[in-house]
């Protein structure tokens, strides 16, 4: 039986190499997690985001809980058997999405009582019921429940907000089911305030995590001030222990964070940005409905080795794009999917070479460049 | 260099074995080619359509002329390279669709004035500028420029438009560019009356293609006229050309269609009924949207060997509907290509073994017996 672990093979400053041993296998670190909101990630088949190196996918707790239903994806195999991903998944809590998506919500103590965007019904999300979802899910690596602070917040609602969070990872981690090579994670809240971070970093590591999660960022704060916090957030975590920046990023988000010593993202960007037509180059973001690649004969980046770029021209992109054909979003999703995992490829490498600061600047020095040239 | 032509290598009673031989390969009759409308055959890789068996797809010089452009592809290369597809390619004439889709059309002995419904700009499309546009496609079957008779029509007006088309099938010929690997077909109209097919099918032979098109079926009459007509029609086209049923059909179409003779066939049906839940099998089609699919743990049609039917549950598929995700139609097209390539391989081989009436009956009776049986 593989053990849920995590090794750390080297280090380059603050950023780290490793890996991440799960019930369905490896993750090296550090590590982009494509989003498969609803059982699926939008526009590809899980053998071709495999294909592009990815290791491990999100899956959303809100969604599934919803439709189809945790008791039947369950009854199904599990959510790996469900759409056919072979390697290991990691589900949210819920928590994030309760607060974004649900209609009619009431925050108790207890938990979050809430009605279904899609059909209205009745629901109670609680730290006990995120976990029974998520192990009938059979999520490799199970997020505790936690309400992640908005942004902004004064410290007296970050503080009130990271308290409950901590009483509900204290439930979370009574209610896990712990099983060979599965995990759980806490998740550090505490909004942008250094001391309400460091009190949440040490009321999980208390309790006791597989890994450790900083939750409450990216939701509007901005760059700098994500670095700031990260800058005092990270070192708090157990060295020991995969670290995991929540719904990060832009590319260079992620850069900057495994910098900073993080290991695990997860982002919808890559995704939702290949079904607007949009392309992430070396050189920054392409849009493909822009009509000046009409007649580009070149692929949307040459040193790609994905399908939409190893075949196919700019001006085709272009036309499926323009012609609302599905091939669009399946092409560019894919790009998007795997210049994600070329980053972090890079980054993997150049943390083993001792070069990661040298990679970083040149790949920001060659994204401030802007987007690829007009012909 | 490879010349084009039409081998017959076996018949059963009317039905025929053959291969047409094109620039970009052979296509194994009786042959279904899956639509590639605007560029794409939708929601599909090419790879994935090859995949199925599908050796011929189709484009549509309307949709294509209009965008991205008939000149712009030429330039680009050609279809076969601007879309990636390898095998052969053949193009309607714009004649039916122009028809159909197009706003403020004139018809004139001249062509067909009118303006695009995309975009609302001027064009006329005439056998000339029909081979024209064929050509920068790089078809290697180019199809001439046609009137579709509507259905119903009297003899009069039946008349009237073939005449029209047969002098339009003589400009075609007149304008096509020969070249050696690449065929031009002729199609017969008449709509449902003997003498004017007979007349068609007389001029048409008279002028020579290298393969001859039934055209104006499949729009309204029904199955029963639809054979009748192909009873007394394909027996008029030469024995030592291809003949092809355009637009046609539901499987039991295809296969009355091969019992009289013919051997090429189109039709959205497989991708259009992919993007709206309806899945082929052998027992009738089904819809996955249907709630008593939700916890159906078998695949779609466990004798299938497309990734759909090989993978994943009725109940996965069932939830990709339910959840609008782009995959439920990638896999659902997949699947009905796949299925429709596997009936035309039943049917090759039964014509070989000289059982394709056999083959035939067995699959109508099985087909009869509706939908698969819920669980």
């Amino acid at each position: 039986m593989t053990q849920f672990g995590f090794e750390l093979l080297a280090t380059d400053g603050a950023a780290r190499l490793g890996r991440v041993d799960t019930a369905h296998g490896p993750m090296d670190t550090p590590a982009f997690m494509p989003v498969g909101t609803a059982g699926t990630v939008k526009a590809m088949m899980p053998e071709s985001v495999a294909a592009t190196g990815a290791q491990t996918i999100l899956g959303n707790t809100y969604h599934l809980m919803l439709r189809p239903g945790a008791e039947r994806v369950g009854q199904l195999g599990g959510l790996h058997e469900f759409m056919q991903w072979k390697g290991p998944i990691l589900t949210d809590s819920g928590g994030f999405q309760v607060m974004s998506l649900a209609k009619l919500r009431k925050m108790t103590e207890e938990g979050v009582a809430f009605q279904s965007h899609i059909d209205g019904s009745k629901h109670l999300l609680t730290p006990e019921r995120s976990m029974r979802i998520q192990h009938l899910l059979d999520a490799d690596i199970t997020m505790a429940f936690d309400e992640c602070t908005p942004f902004p917040a004064t410290p007296e609602q970050a503080a009130q907000s990271m308290h409950l969070s901590m009483r509900w990872a204290k439930r979370s981690k009574e209610a896990f089911v712990s099983r060979p090579g599965y995990g759980l994670f806490g998740i550090v809240q505490g909004g942008i305030y250094h001391d309400l971070r460091a009190e949440s970093a040490c009321a999980l590591r208390d309790i006791g995590f597989d890994g450790y999660a900083i939750g409450g960022l990216a939701v509007g704060e901005g760059q700098d001030l994500m670095f700031q916090t990260l800058d005092f957030t990270a070192p708090m975590l157990p060295a020991e222990r995969p670290r995991y920046l929540m719904g990060v990023g832009k590319p260079s988000d992620i850069i900057g964070a495994v910098l900073r010593g993080v290991d695990m993202f997860d982002c919808v960007m890559p995704t939702r940005s290949g079904r607007t037509a949009q392309g992430f180059t070396r050189r920054g973001t392409v849009n493909l409905r822009n009509a000046r690649h009409q007649d580009d004969a070149r692929p949307l980046d040459a040193d790609c080795a994905c399908p939409a770029c190893r075949q196919y021209s700019r001006a085709y992109l272009h036309h499926l794009i323009r012609s609302e054909e599905i091939l669009g979003p399946m092409l560019l999703t894919w790009h998007n999917i795997q210049f994600y995992q070329d980053v972090m490829k890079g980054l993997r490498g150049a943390i083993a070479a001792g070069r990661v600061h040298d990679f970083a600047d040149d790949f920001l020095a060659t994204q401030a460049q802007g987007d690829i040239e007009p012909i």
